[in-house]
């Protein structure tokens, strides 16, 4: 079998942008190396999955140690390795010492993991690296948003065939079965990576009526009792009846990165709080694309978002009713749930080329959820939407 | 909102039986107490998913501590709390005591997190819970055997209807899709639980021709190039060619506890190598069937196996060809790698109500995958297959 690139040309550039990047976050941090092995900053920082690691050294370039699969050429920069055991001997032959605190990734590996490839590194001290790298994952290159805006038309393109997907007397399970399908024959990956271990979902949720009032225990802004005690989020096989919402909040993951959108549907006629509510939804978003440019504050955001609600009087219903979460959006990108967070507690600032999903939502009792969701890229502008999808109410 | 019981009824016994089980495995080790927040875990302890966490006590009723969903009455053993620094008091409220050197699970937790729990208890040193708590999963109560027949019955009907989704010239991945929606119809999650970070899929794959000799970077024992280097796994997206298999090994996913399934299609006459090698993938099996009673190394199984492979000539093949993986088996049940595992190097032996899957598969160059994977339980008499599908190649 002829061997291939591990990194491919037409990446290396981008990749060297990233590794720059990281490496200023670094210097800032007194943090001279890394040795990373979670999932997703493994792909940051290759651009492909693999099973290995990255030592990334603020003044030399990325050296890669690949466990699986096999078929990568060798180079100066890629070595095949069985065991992280033997990345010390590695380091010290190709001269670049070994660290005396390495970072490791303490909020995405195990302890057992942490452990052991502080052993291996012979280091008697380490410290986090999960900030720094998710410190330069929050701000996207243009490489970066390209893709993301691929996955936002893509999402779009599937959620275009939705309204054709219901039959009368649909279950919110069936219902989401057709959504699956059409994302997935779209392009779409059928998996998304999350940061932490609190959020487990197929491909997404669709959210009917009175089970959008359903708690759930990830960290979800809508609820949904889901089909099993195993795995209790999102559509339970209750049917879609007349006079209530369907809230399509499906992954939009067609690359390695990813768009948050949600949408709402509705049978018949619906009351007026769900209409008002949703219009305020929109409204909120309106504003917040204006006033989301370099250096607003995300608790500001939070704190407009929540005011507006209050305002219209629907603050009992926003961000869930029976139970509530404490933010109105997230960062997205290669995992679902980045940085920043919109909560009234954040410190953080946005800033030129972030990535957020904002979703304010409102769950009305008996009605179901109404709001609109899009994902955005901080610019100099405001927000600009990278979900362009009609944001009325759609008929079903 | 009227609050429901955080442990129904119909469970007390079942979960009162596993924690007898595990404070019989923690005596042996001298660990008194265990808190745990990994998800599986939690699920073992509870029967349901929550955010939040379980203190086992070898002496006492296991108390929960539930962060999220709220709705659940509070009685004896279920408090709420919002973080875990809260556990401490409540602990010596209760009359507790702190743990001196609690068990923590190092392999599911973060760093970030044990290090947290640690600090939480007050503990000055904590010790690895994880193996433990395998262990107890590894032998399976009655209960959860009927769940997992439960699974296989599920898979075994979307099984049953996969020859009717072909249409000719589809992709590997259009195929894939077709079963994925059988599956969800049938009541499937869409998600399955793993240990570890090192498998990632959506519900499972299928891989034609070619593309199974495609090495991955995952601990599957098949092949696929993916259809993004953002998930290398599984179908690629080539059309199914005459002449060429597809090995079908998609998640039986239903209620929390899952079965592994295998088994194979084909378009056209394939050649004589890939039935011979088919036919000694259920040879492998009938004779593991047979001596796969509890006593028996898991070592001797793989060994067995890997014999039996090397005197029909077929070696080179088995467990892939130009990448290959070191095991025929591996446990299963809440997550889709628990154990015991079928390696050479194992020092497991099997032990009554196991539940293990079985899948002695070859990769045929240019064919495509041939063979057999079923789940089975440990039996006194051998392995009782609780996936019951016809084993022989089916035409499409």
């Amino acid at each position: 079998m002829s061997k291939i690139p591990f990194i491919p040309n037409d990446l290396s550039a981008e990749l060297n942008l990233r590794a720059r990047r990281l490496h200023d976050i670094m210097r800032r941090d007194n943090m001279n190396s890394l040795l990373v092995g979670g999932n997703s900053n493994l792909y940051y920082l290759s651009g492909r999955f693999f099973r290995g690691y990255a030592y990334v050294c603020v003044d030399r370039p990325t050296l890669f140690f690949v466990i699986r699969p096999n078929g990568f050429e060798e180079t100066e920069n890629v070595v095949y390795i069985r065991k992280p055991e033997q990345i010390a001997d590695i380091l010290t032959q190709r001269g670049f010492g070994l660290p005396s605190r390495p970072g490791l990734e303490y909020d995405e590996l195990s302890y057992s993991d942490v452990v052991r490839l502080a052993k291996a590194l012979h280091a008697s001290d380490s410290t986090n690296g999960s900030p720094l790298l998710r410190k330069a994952r929050m701000v996207k290159t243009p490489f970066e948003i390209e893709k993301m805006k691929a996955d936002g038309v893509h999402q779009a393109a599937a959620y275009s065939r939705i309204t054709r997907l219901y039959k009368a007397d649909m279950t919110d399970l069936e219902f989401q079965i057709e959504i699956e399908r059409v994302l997935r024959l779209e392009g779409g990956l059928g998996y998304y990576r999350t940061a932490g271990n609190l959020m487990e979902n197929n491909m997404g949720s669709v959210v009917a009526g009175k089970n959008a009032d359903s708690p759930t225990p990830y960290e979800f802004a809508m609820g949904g009792a889901g089909i099993n005690p195993a795995l209790p989020v999102g559509a339970d096989g209750t049917t879609i009846l007349t006079g209530t919402t369907v809230m399509v909040d499906m992954n939009g993951s067609f690359n390695g990165y990813q768009t948050d959108m949600s949408r709402v549907w509705a049978l018949g006629d619906i009351p007026e709080i769900a209409i008002k509510a949703h219009n305020c939804s929109r409204n909120i978003l309106h504003r917040l694309e204006a006033i989301g440019v370099p250096g607003t504050p995300c608790s500001r955001l939070y704190d407009e978002a929540v005011e507006i609600a209050r305002a219209e009087g629907l603050h009992d219903y926003f961000m869930g009713h029976s139970q509530k979460v404490a933010f109105i959006g997230h960062g997205v990108g290669i995992e679902l749930n980045e940085q920043p967070v919109l909560t009234p507690r954040s410190r953080d600032l946005l800033a030129e080329s972030m990535t957020i999903a904002i979703e304010p939502k409102f769950v009305i009792p008996d009605v179901g959820a109404v709001g609109v969701e899009n994902t955005y890229v901080v610019r100099e502008s405001g927000l600009e939407s990278i979900t362009i999808f009609p944001e009325e109410i759609q008929e079903l």
